[in-house]
């Protein structure tokens, strides 16, 4: 009987539990936070088609028949791996036989951290909400604005970084613009809005096919998104955005970019890639410690073939239930089989009733890609619960056009 | 054509607008959020069975296709009667030919201000999101706790008022703590935790018959919750509430006790009751300005028996249609007929599956009620969305015993 902690209540981390918990271990399972987040709909919770609740679920509330899984809310300090001992932030230190980090990622900057401030990321609710409030109040300021030129600064809305998670943003966001709020205002059109992407390399989407980000490209385009490649920031300051090509003003300013991952991972003294991820072993343990696992975002999974997997949450639950099985069936290092990676595909959605992806050896792009999109999300969601009201929130959003949790109702500029 | 400022898009003034706005006037509504609440199920939002968007819609929507309404996200600092002209936030000034005052109440805490840094009250969403996190997190910090006596306070929540909204709380605490949460935690159960329901008169519920007052002490009293009738509090500091009897020490105090009209009432310069209502002529104008009305929980309504109106959704609702037919119609202030509330009857409910209430001459207690109250509630709740969401989270809460929005995510504890 093993004492495990799990360092992180993501993909990773809950696929590892919910595999491994009927083995006779001790698990203990430390998160930041009190729930697990359904990541790849975040963004709908910061463009107010979702409430936070819809897309989390307590993790305690997940183990409770678990008795040999404790739960603590608390943020991981220290690792020591020589003691085998972790120490929490009330200074606490907990020891353990065997170490799972799945502590995920966070923005990178790039080194430019005081950009910050400036421009929001996008990784746990809180930052959803407070972009969400910031996106809403915009147009708020705007209908109280009369000098017509600060007013176009609060219209415009930049985000930076052409991956997925941009994309969609920026659908969304064009989707409120243009199509949710158009009546409301007395004061300005909120078709006045512009909605700048920003791209440094030569393409949008650089992880899928030319041919699917051209349709991308397309889809944003007709929603009335300004693309720009090849347009790299340079600097970032209190609602200005300056590219090698131009400066942009604007009030909202969202950051899509870099990744780097968790800091925990210095502690492990191992060898690292310039995001900050552990470059683990074929059976996601760390060079040093067979004992010690790095799985989804925070580690550099290298494939046979040299290739390194992305940060997304098919790799981490596959690795999750990768590590859980070799724990459970107590299998030594010599005995482990690699990790191997089943991609059965990705998507990413640009405005409603659009998606592109890759679905086994098939690209699907527009409705039908779409409507694959909705149905495998809800699907991966956990809980009726959630399947039920993200449903509902898409039928109304989608259908009726009315994004229901357009709420603000706390002062984010303050903040 | 006149000019008619509503302030506030609460229950009173969003039923002036829906019957005013078909006339041939110009509207200009203006409130400090950007959406009107559902309050009768704020305290649910409190305890983790709804999110904040399933009780709110927002404002400026739901005046989308009229023109001649105009929607405003501001606070108003400041009103002059004789100008006839308002002051906003910002500075700006607006004229009007006829003033709806709708600014609701907020908590009194009777002249001992230094309390509400301890105690928190429940008016909007930001404070329900507030209490929400605070009682989900002194489970957190019992779990994290080694020291007994410190632990103890974590699970003590006081609750200070008998009327409806802590009768409410208190039944709603404790369903979480005695049914939701039982098997999650392994340091401690969370059936060790202490609900106290504070009231200083003779019984709670004091506007109800003293037969389901009796019904409701003994649903709370079944449920765990301590009663405490002719406990008056004394002083509330840190994590310290001292009463008439004795000290109860708890992490968690929540303030359901006295409320006083919103500041904005003192400018009118007219006659207020002892909460700051501006008492309100049988035409629910005020006496020195036929123009000038004031409509729900700011407005003391007496009627022609000498009786004062209570501050709930129904009499907003039924004044401000009331002041929209006068408007609508132009009726003179002689021909005016005087303001009639017929009374439809009130519940409360208390933990899942029960509820007391009077419906007509009717007194209902128990399950039946209960269901009254769930039917009554969703065919009041504004908009098909909403209804559908609450639904569904009622039967996850009720029925499987799932909260839905236990989650906690910003740090109370620091603001």
């Amino acid at each position: 009987m093993a004492k495990i902690i799990i360092i992180g209540g993501g993909f990773g981390g809950l696929s590892f539990l919910q595999k491994a918990r009927k083995s006779k271990n001790d698990f203990i399972l430390i998160d930041k936070t009190n729930h697990h987040l359904f990541q790849p709909l975040l963004y709908q919770v910061a463009t107010a088609v979702l409430s936070p609740a819809d897309i989390t679920v307590p993790l305690r509330n997940l183990f409770k028949n678990d008795k040999n899984v404790k739960t603590i809310l608390s943020e991981v300090k220290e690792i020591n791996k020589e003691k085998k001992e972790i120490t929490l932030d009330n200074a606490e230190v907990i020891s353990y036989d065997k170490l799972i980090i799945s502590a995920g990622s966070s923005y990178s900057f790039f080194g430019k951290n005081e950009w910050s401030k400036f421009a929001k990321g996008l990784k746990v609710i809180n930052d959803a909400l407070d972009i969400r409030e910031k996106i809403l109040k915009a147009f708020e300021k705007a209908e109280n604005e009369k000098d017509e030129r600060i007013r176009k600064k609060y219209l415009n809305f930049v985000i930076v970084g052409g991956g997925p998670t941009g994309v969609e943003l920026a659908g969304s966001i064009a989707e409120i613009a243009y199509k949710n709020m158009t009546k409301e205002f007395r004061n300005f059109s909120s078709t006045d809005a512009n909605i700048y992407l920003l791209e440094a390399g030569d393409r949008i989407l650089p992880s899928y096919s030319e041919s699917l980000a051209k349709k991308s490209y397309k889809f944003l385009n007709d929603l009335g998104v300004k693309v720009m490649t090849k347009e790299r920031v340079e600097n970032i300051e209190e609602m200005k955005v300056t590219t090698n090509k131009q400066v942009i003003y604007a009030d909202n300013i969202i950051w899509a970019a870099g990744n780097e991952a968790s800091p925990l991972i210095k502690y492990l003294d191992t060898e690292t890639d310039n995001e900050g991820r552990a470059v683990v072993n074929l059976d996601c343990s760390i060079k040093e410690d067979n004992e010690v696992y790095v799985i989804g975002d925070a580690a550099n999974f290298k494939t046979e073939s040299g290739e390194s997997l992305p940060g997304i949450a098919p790799v981490a639950i596959q690795q999750g239930r990768y590590v859980a099985h070799n724990i459970k069936k107590n299998i030594e290092k010599e005995k482990r089989k690699p990790f191997r990676y089943s991609d059965k595909g990705t998507m990413a959605t640009i405005g409603r009733f659009k998606a592109i992806g890759v679905v086994g050896n098939f690209e699907l792009a527009g409705f039908t890609a779409w409507l694959f999109w909705s149905l495998i999300h809800l699907v991966y969601l956990i809980g009726y619960r959630s399947k039920i009201l993200v449903a509902i929130e898409w039928i109304f959003a989608y259908f009726f056009n009315k994004r229901g949790t357009r709420l603000i109702y706390r002062d984010v500029d303050k903040n």
